[in-house]
């Protein structure tokens, strides 16, 4: 574990806000920002200030009352926080269209996640790399994983072969889940960790907002 | 507007939070269950019976004190408060990997969304279609956004073509954005819904629970 910071029993709602801040932080210090109160932070958000503050104090603080916060100091504690500076190994399941945009869309090494192999479904490419990364046929899985264990699987593929993968990984002991199948895996095991992306569900939320406006 | 649901003020956390429930009452009906309670819900989806109770109490209700919801009824009644039923038109900016994946790995129709057209910056692809999407040069957005006036754009691509596009896409009337490029738009615009899908987010708070596991 290093220098990072101990662990601390904090909900995925105040997690995912650190992930927040920490984009606004790189934003600001790309423009030349250096300090900042939590207040303009929350104006610039859309959250409140003591929102922001009570997050960061249950990480220990970092600020002082009347002076803000040091960007560059916040930024580095919250990637400290986050444990962008640990390596995370990734396998990613599925190279059609979205597996291939993860892997060229997401800057995964900024975030300390390496992906060590992908594997392809039934043929979805002829492709041996993309982006670097050597793909494999899905037969090759377990044995792969057994050898590399990951801590992450990032699933980019449709239901049916997502919930049987994912079965098969936890008993490989990978317990971290990167989740697009677009539904719940009922994974059922105490250990495993699924962060689901239901971009359904953000389509549902924006077509409403905008039936709202109109 | 026909039958739908009056407009009513909530947060966006409460239309994501239906959203997921819309989702959830949509396996149930394939698994054959006609009938659940708050609770039932509440376990399967890890949130509070109270909270699932408040959620729809703040469109009407729909369920009767110690008899559940109907789970056909509850759908049908969720879908029309979502406008599911009303159709929303939309263009998507950029036909990449990740636009692409979009177009194949989401079930638009189903949500009351139809892409009219997909816009191609800078020789992305050499199709004319994609599963049925017709695709256009980016010089044709402005007099076929001004032609066929969609409510919704996608954009798919990286923030600096993107941020442009959505100013374009402002000036056009154009005032629901379905944000992929990964930085905050800044429209500043209090017409404008912009619904922000940040991906690193995403992969940052399962990191970091999955530091918290290990």
């Amino acid at each position: 574990m290093g220098t990072d910071a101990p662990k601390i029993q904090v909900s995925t709602s105040v997690v995912r806000r650190m992930s927040k801040y920490l984009r606004h932080l790189e934003e600001l210090e790309n423009d030349g920002i250096s300090r900042i109160s939590s207040q303009m932070m929350a104006n610039q958000l859309g959250l409140t200030a003591s929102q922001i503050r009570q997050d960061l104090n249950s990480f220990g603080g970092f600020g002082q009352q009347g002076y803000g916060y040091s960007v560059e100091y916040l930024k580095s504690n919250i990637e400290s926080i986050l444990g962008v500076h640990r390596k995370c190994h990734a396998v990613l399941i599925g190279v059609g269209d979205l597996g291939r945009a993860l892997i060229q869309h997401i800057d995964f090494g900024k975030y300390g996640v390496s992906i060590a192999y992908a594997f392809d479904i039934g043929g979805q490419t002829s492709d041996s790399r993309i982006d670097g990364v050597e793909i494999l046929p899905i037969d090759a899985l377990e044995q792969t994983v057994r050898s590399c264990q990951p801590q992450m699987a990032i699933l980019a593929v449709p239901p049916e072969p997502g919930r049987e993968i994912a079965k098969k990984l936890i008993e490989l002991q990978v317990f971290g889940f990167w989740n697009f199948t677009n539904v719940d895996l009922h994974i059922g095991n105490p250990d495993a960790v699924v962060e689901d992306v239901h971009l359904a569900d953000s389509l549902l939320t924006l077509r409403f907002m905008i039936g709202q406006k109109t």
